[in-house]
């Protein structure tokens, strides 16, 4: 895409209300637009991210089986009721229609869900089960912080499973939390599988996907061999504590959480009838689990991870473009623009991403700018000096040295 | 997709409270489930045809340089005292949070695009601008009905154009039209672009995207010969009155409204102050359209309009899958569902979208009974018959006729 054409803009400085990395670099970079406090919307560079990241989620949970919905975000008071969560989940946004009829706005779907399981699945043939959506959330937040991080809406992908064992449920917990992992990995993230409180239902540990970062609000005692990690709210540990499975010596980190996953046994399905017919002719309530991720909260804790002073740095995996092409012209030699077009065009023919600085009146130092901002992994120049040596520069963006390639190897490079 | 795995079901029977065709069609086909009044989830099924009409959405969009964002749906209620709408529209769903701040949930979203556009416009060097989302949109309607025609939640496309002069607005709201024609066409649809109000702001006409069938609830006259067609609500015509184009005789029919563009001119863009400073260096207000579609409620359309009385006739280019392979297992022999698993897997290698109907314990009048209710447009049959002559039994769904053809044309067929 051509730069001129794209429908976004820098700013060298945004309002310093939220002085978070990511909610000052995504809005100076032109990713996101503040409606409100915790309202965005996702320009165009932005969406292509957001994009990218849900294509990664659906391609891993469709790997374990999972099957893709999408569900209503205005819930009938009675839905809630059943659960009788309509009084006690004070994050609820409630409103009354023309009709004095009320409503909430899904926070989270286990309600609606377990609405349709009762519909479609009568026995345990119908089971196991596994469905998700990516669909918007609302939650009545006190305080939102942090850009992305904390917002009144937000999206999410939320999976439930179902099953018709405990044993059942127990086994796909555990292949969610290594889709988890990889989800994770695949966007640029080293999470630690963290446990957490189960909730008042369960006994089991949930376990919470976080990433250390000293931008982080929550707080977590690991071991640095990797196995063992506990959120503070639950450990009985603290920093220079031994590690239960090795003895080493237990590190605390702050951290974001960019996912969860929840035993849910029967909370849900008891109190709302979702029954099956067993092996033995017997009625059960479904065993469930829920899966949680939030694409738009995970692009606020990868540009926490991955930035500098200069901007955003992206992992190439959910990179808005994976080329960031740049011409500096010499007003006396047309040839320069004439090689960066054809090169352009070359690049998309190869089913390069690249978006194309190709802006008239703006200087080399302005576009190097704007391209640490944005954080495209490869930066490539065309300039009256590589011109002169055939040349492209090519530089990374988490690296400094630039270095001069001939086009077919630099196709090769990023093709 | 194996249709055993499949997580859908379909009804003989649902409820009778909505009797329009999409409604039980849809519902008993397994593509919806019904949360309250007005308010459905799109189950996989359902999903899978959402997501083909939006992507055919997004290439016409694309096409004249439509670029996507993505807007929230809470919009804190400022925004819409600018232009004076939260008072007058009375179909918003308004709400107050935990810290008695008031929100409205975005209806439609001329302010919100507004009010991004007067960020990021400056000059008329960064106009005209094609922006456009597909996202879930809330109305407090006080009847709903007709499955997907009329929801209180629905999916929008809506794009909002902004230029620097009337000519340039006028010039793309052609452009638009013609898109349209064309997205409808691709999804099966022949439209009536309609003459219609242009609202109190503009003295133009606005135009309707209006399709004929007898389960609409709009009427329009229209001249057979396509070069006339005005929604009731304006037309001075009736039924018999000649066409002022050709002086042929008019029609009248009921319609069901699928999309609708309008002429802004400067309602939004004067009270929310988004100036350019014109080639003159004067400053002026940005000059706006704003065009419609709404794909579930297309859904619902091509459903009314593609349907007989055993269930769906999908149009191809937005079926669920292409082909719907049923295998008739004879207890005596194995080689019929080796035969039909071999078919399913080259089908899949081909890339040939295929539900395959595996399922055990289900006649072959149940399998064809399901087969027509779901609507996939080509029906293979391997059966004891078929497999006897080495052939595949092809039936398209909107013919009577079956024939027996042999892999390779098969494949060739569908492929």
């Amino acid at each position: 895409m051509k730069q001129s054409q794209l429908f976004t803009k820098t700013f060298k400085n945004v309002s310093k209300d939220d002085t978070s990395a990511n909610a000052q670099l995504l809005t100076r970079g032109g990713f996101i637009q503040k409606l409100g406090a915790g309202i965005y919307s996702f320009l165009p560079l932005g969406l292509l991210v957001l994009k990218k990241i849900e294509n990664i989620i659906r391609e891993e949970m469709n790997v374990i089986g999972g099957q893709e919905l999408l569900m209503p975000a205005l819930h009938p008071k009675e839905i809630w009721e059943e659960t009788g969560r309509w009084q006690t989940a004070d994050y609820l946004y409630k409103l009354q229609d023309r009709q004095e009829k009320y409503f909430a706005l899904g926070a989270t779907h286990e309600e609606v869900i377990t609405d349709i399981a009762r519909k479609y699945v009568f026995s345990y043939k119908d089971l196991p089960l596994y469905l998700y959506q990516i669909q918007v959330k609302f939650r009545d937040e006190l305080r939102v912080k942090s850009g992305l991080l904390r917002t009144k809406e937000f999206l999410m992908k939320d999976m439930y499973s179902f099953h018709a064992s405990e044993e059942d449920r127990k086994e796909y917990y555990e292949k969610v939390k290594k889709a988890y992992v990889k989800i994770f990995e695949r966007c640029g993230l080293k999470v630690l599988v963290t446990e957490a409180s189960g909730g008042i239902f369960s006994k089991e540990y949930s376990h919470e996907f976080q990433v250390a970062t000293p931008a982080g609000e929550d707080i977590v005692y690991f071991c640095p061999n990797g196995d063992f990690s506990q959120n503070k709210e639950i450990a009985g540990k603290k920093t220079g504590d031994k590690c239960p499975e090795c003895g080493k010596t237990l590190e605390e980190t702050k951290t974001i959480e960019v996912g969860n996953i929840f035993t849910l046994g029967t909370k849900y399905s008891n109190p709302m009838k979702a029954m099956f017919i067993d092996k033995n002719s017997s009625k059960k309530p479904i065993i469930m689990g829920c899966y949680g991720i939030g694409p738009s909260r995970l692009i606020g804790a990868i540009v926490e991870v991955h930035h500098d002073d200069k901007g955003i740095i992206w992992p190439e995996a959910i990179a808005p473009f994976k080329v960031h092409l740049i011409v500096i012209e010499g007003k006396e030699d047309k040839k320069i623009k004439d090689t960066a077009d054809k090169l352009y065009q070359d690049l998309q023919a190869k089913g390069v991403e690249v978006l194309y600085d190709e802006r008239e009146g703006k200087t080399a130092g302005e576009k190097f700018a704007d391209a640490d901002l944005i954080g495209i992994p490869y930066r490539a120049v065309i300039s009256k000096k590589t011109l002169k040596e055939n040349k492209i520069e090519l530089k990374k963006r988490d690296e400094e040295k630039t270095k001069l390639i001939n086009e077919e190897e630099f196709i090769k490079y990023v093709g």
